[in-house]
């Protein structure tokens, strides 16, 4: 999916919601349990609920991989199952040398047909190259992460002061365009991601940490916001388990469109 | 796998090597693509005709990753495959916040039996712990990668001079213990190696770079040497590859046996 496209989508639906479809067979409601496929029938219910809402979908793929060769079967039907028109996201923070990285690429923009995957940066340039080779596919490049670890390696500052995670936005945001690259930037760091938002001023970011993370909307708009809009914020548990009954799909549905009309607000009042 | 039982299988069998079960589908013998499976056909020969010179198998996930369903019944059917008394890695180079993590670390050890994973320290402490949970099993943590992309953020340096991979091997050396925590060393930086076997002298280290990359077997024991070898050299390609014919096993054989006699004068020096 081209940048042109996805913001295209953005102003249509008035949101910049992603749905993350972090399916865990321990959270979902009991009678799906009995099904051939309960992550498959528990996703096709979600996205059918909250297609209107929301412009992308982000399965974490740990949830699908813990369960072998079936979850990768539920993934794969998952996917064709989401809107064409809808950006995918493989929350799956790969990143390897360039001959191996060129292998994840292929999982994940060929056989699974996803628009995007998320990198981890440690393995530098070459580790990343081989995923901006893919027409109209992106890298979502790990920058400030939502989780306390990001404590640990990312605010490393250098002689100047200049931390970790601002030198991985100044050296890769040269290796792609915010035609192709996006970063991940936590909400729960609001001054972060101003801080984020003065080095790759157009580039798109991919926010989570809203709600059950403890992040603020408003806080996320006021920082990160660009002239293409420049966000797309992540909510996953808060949608997902709205309810564990058999409501869990209308329950899902009305969280995603609470939190469309706090975007509705934001753009309407960015004039998009 | 304990600590014990490695060193105890180090010195049985006089080696240190670890192959690398890259299996590409386009670089095997052609004879073996007409097989129901055929990478684990290949795996199949290659433990066979190497089991006897090497202390560890690692297969590098995105290799089984790309062939989806197929690709992870390879993989399941290969695990099971290996004699139990061989370590066994899954180099997946993983790393998420906790909640996450943790469903990696039942896919890889749960799920796929392995004893331990390569994983990537960008996200911090949480993004680790989770898998440090699981008795007898390992993690094996990215600190300086052989790839030139390693010139990217891994020797950022802070006031004090010192570089990101340093940092990283000081805060998480305190997450695990020598009995549960290897790193990833790249043979490629030598002199790397000794600064990192100052700052952990008792854990052991997984280097890649030996061969197809570049990087000296002599120059590794010479810097990366501890009292208990604390050394896991991996090859993958001059091993996997030295044949494309239906000699390959018998070829493979040959290099894994080069590579042992190579660690056997190492180990005897050393006096192991």
């Amino acid at each position: 999916m081209t940048r042109q496209e996805l913001v295209a989508q953005i102003k249509a639906k008035q949101s910049f919601l992603c749905v993350g479809l972090d399916t865990d067979l321990e959270k979902i409601p009991a009678h799906l349990l009995d099904t051939e496929d309960p992550v498959f029938e528990f996703n096709k219910e979600i996205i059918d609920a909250t297609k209107d809402y929301c412009v992308a979908y982000k399965p974490n793929i740990a949830f699908y991989e813990c369960l072998g060769t079936k979850g990768w079967e539920s993934l794969r039907k998952t996917l064709e199952y989401i809107p064409d028109e809808i950006f995918t996201i493989a929350d799956a923070k790969r990143g390897d040398i360039g001959n191996t990285s060129k292998y994840y690429a292929r999982t994940f923009f060929e056989y699974l047909n996803f628009d995007a995957v998320t990198i981890a940066p440690y393995m530098g340039e070459d580790s990343i190259t081989p995923f901006l080779e893919f027409k109209d596919k992106w890298v979502i490049m790990l920058a400030l992460t939502s989780n306390k670890g990001a404590l640990d390696f990312q605010f490393m500052t250098d002689a100047k002061g200049e931390e970790l995670y601002k030198k991985v936005l100044k050296k890769s945001s040269k290796w792609g365009s915010p035609e192709n690259l996006m970063y991940v930037v936590g909400a729960t760091r609001a001054e972060g991601i101003g801080e984020v938002r003065k080095i790759v001023p157009e580039h798109f970011f991919l926010v989570p940490g809203v709600g059950a993370q403890g992040g603020s909307m408003e806080d996320v708009a006021n920082y990160g916001w660009n002239s293409d809009c420049g966000l797309l914020v992540n909510s996953s548990r808060q949608i997902l388990y709205a309810s564990n009954g058999t409501d869990f799909a209308a329950k899902a549905r009305e969280e995603a469109k609470k939190l469309q009309a706090e975007m509705q607000q934001i753009l309407q009042k960015k004039g998009m």
